[in-house]
């Protein structure tokens, strides 16, 4: 461990990709829990659902079918929070109340036609298809003059207000680069002005010295906890070479986030021997026109569960009013999902 | 209505007191709920019961025992999320990690000694009390030399991660200023150096001439929800005067706020016809020793339901990686707020 305190004393811990503070409390790992207790879903789907939208050739609340898909299929989102045709407006008053109409696109990406399925349960070369699919889109739509930001992201399961179990994700791209992305934009300029590389390139070199907290990695890309992380097994998946999106990936590389992504997602069901509930999503660089050197591709994955299946963290009082707070430490964290196998646990022998 | 696109285009909206930005998808509140239902727990409690750690003369966990208090009763919390004795450490790699220990106390604090009641049920003279208490901790916790900010909070419902159903807040006083109250700081320090006045108080006058967003008020606060607000049914409590911190309120302003609460509340109950679960905190001055002009004392309330006492707004993939997501407006949850009655369902004839 790098300051042996780290590990026994409440500390605060400074997140470097957005400038922002998480507090670390090691030692209330050990307090009781009388709260609530999640219910776990019944884990057994058939392959086809007739009564599930999402699934080939069935009908959409809007009305519209789905094709008989056989890979990935891609619609845009029925209920859509962002429309292409918002009419241009803006609204202030005072200086103090401003708002801005915000033109966007909001769309749904089924990873596989099969219900039972999840992304972690994918082979890596149906997994390997969803990483292409999120390239052409980010493309795709980064490319529209009116989009500045394609935000990829996945919800899964019902703790993660995930309205279905087919396995899919979403992608909502906008005209402005939101609060999350915006605060790493700044970090990251800031980082890349005064060294001229990029600062995830330098985090990763330094975590790869430290070997505390690396989960998995291959040769393209590397999963680990990080120093800042905010949920008890958060994870973080950096790209080895500093490309600022999805489009600069290789073939090989491409190939390689498909393999990392399979072996984390199997090592998250197998710490609790559950279709591990999470909100993943990249973050890239701005589709506004501009290079961004700065950038340095990265995914972030946001689990919920603290304990065990049922045990979850509540970010509430104090994480809404103060910071975030954790219990667990980011190493322990990693130690732990670092020691679980890499065969999912439904194809483990009994 | 200010601007009538506001009440039908998706836009973003800015937080004044944060910097930070919101998206509102008007449209979005007609989509159909698929996902999660959450169960309503049981509402009839006994007024004493043998087994909760916060009744009168009952056993804590930790192993101490509760006077047989009949008003409120103030402890330090049995499992900290800070220490008073820390000691001093810091540490830091490359300029990317950066840790300090942080000092702190933890103290949680029972608002009444019935387990049957929740702060919307007790009467306003009990309210009274607890503003005195949260005056009296916040004086007393922020005379210490190593305490700069002190936060007080609720986290009441099993939505809310809240472990026990006895009536009680928590407070968390700290070395350093947390996130989310340094950003206040900034927003409102710039403001009131352009102005010579307090950001809120000019915000007030502005809602209270508008009049789109107000839920209720009286001679001394009043109860609206943001032009801003994220959570569906947020709302913010402002006193008319503005004053740094519940330390310089008067005697009649004391009454003010615990009239207030308790309008507010019954209002929340009544909205659902359940207890209606929240995070709720003060932001107020910090405790540095520094005078604080700028600050304007307020009282934020963060409600997560969303339709129904069952359905509930997720803050998860888009939410964590953008930029929060709201579907109603801030302007019709203030409606159906404002049209509640202020007697409890409970206590309404049948
Ligand atoms: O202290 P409690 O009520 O056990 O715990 C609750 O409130 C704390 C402060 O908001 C949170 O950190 C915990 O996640 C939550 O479960
Ligand atoms: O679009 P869905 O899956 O129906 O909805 C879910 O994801 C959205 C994007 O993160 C959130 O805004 C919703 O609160 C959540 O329930």
């Amino acid at each position: 461990m790098e300051a042996s305190w780290l590990a026994e004393t409440p500390h605060r811990r400074r997140n470097a990709l957005t400038g922002e503070w998480v507090l670390v409390s090691p030692h209330r790992a050990r307090r009781p829990w009388q709260g609530l207790v999640e219910s776990i879903p019944a884990e057994t789907r058939p392959a086809y659902d007739s009564t599930c939208y999402l699934c080939p050739g069935n009908a959409r609340a809007g009305g519209r079918r789905n094709p008989p898909y056989t890979e990935t299929f891609v619609f845009d989102n029925d209920f859509a929070a962002l429309q292409p045709d918002a009419p241009e407006a803006h609204w202030t008053a005072d200086g103090l109340l401003e708002a801005h109409a915000e033109r966007g696109i909001c769309r749904v990406v089924c990873f596989s036609p099969r219900h039972d399925l999840t992304l972690a349960e994918l082979d890596v070369a149906a997994i390997r298809r969803v990483v292409d699919v999120w390239t052409e889109q980010y493309r795709e739509l980064g490319a529209r003059p009116e989009i500045r930001y394609v935000q990829i992201f996945e919800n899964k399961g019902e703790l993660m207000g995930c309205s279905n179990p087919h396995p899919h994700g979403q992608i909502w791209a906008q005209e402005t680069i939101p609060n999350e992305p915006l605060k790493e934009c700044r970090q990251q300029q800031a980082y890349f002005e005064r060294t001229g590389r990029t600062l995830l390139a330098d985090y990763l070199a330094l975590e790869l010295r430290l070997d505390q907290r690396i989960v998995c990695a291959n040769d393209h890309f590397v999963a680990l906890v990080p120093f800042w992380a905010v949920w008890p097994f958060e994870t973080l998946v950096i790209s080895r070479r500093p490309v600022p999106s999805l489009l600069e990936l290789t073939d090989a590389e491409r190939d390689g986030l498909a393999d990392l992504l399979k072996r984390l997602l199997v090592r998250y069901d197998n710490l609790f021997q559950i279709s591990f509930p999470y909100s993943a999503g990249f973050h890239q660089a701005p589709t506004d026109g501009r290079p961004h050197p700065e950038w340095h591709l990265h995914l972030h994955v946001y689990p919920p569960l603290l304990r065990s299946a049922t045990i979850r963290k509540f970010m509430v009082g104090y994480e809404m009013l103060g910071m975030p707070q954790r219990d667990l430490t980011p190493e322990m964290a990693a130690a732990r999902l670092r020691a679980l196998s890499e065969v999912h646990y439904r194809m483990q022998p009994a």
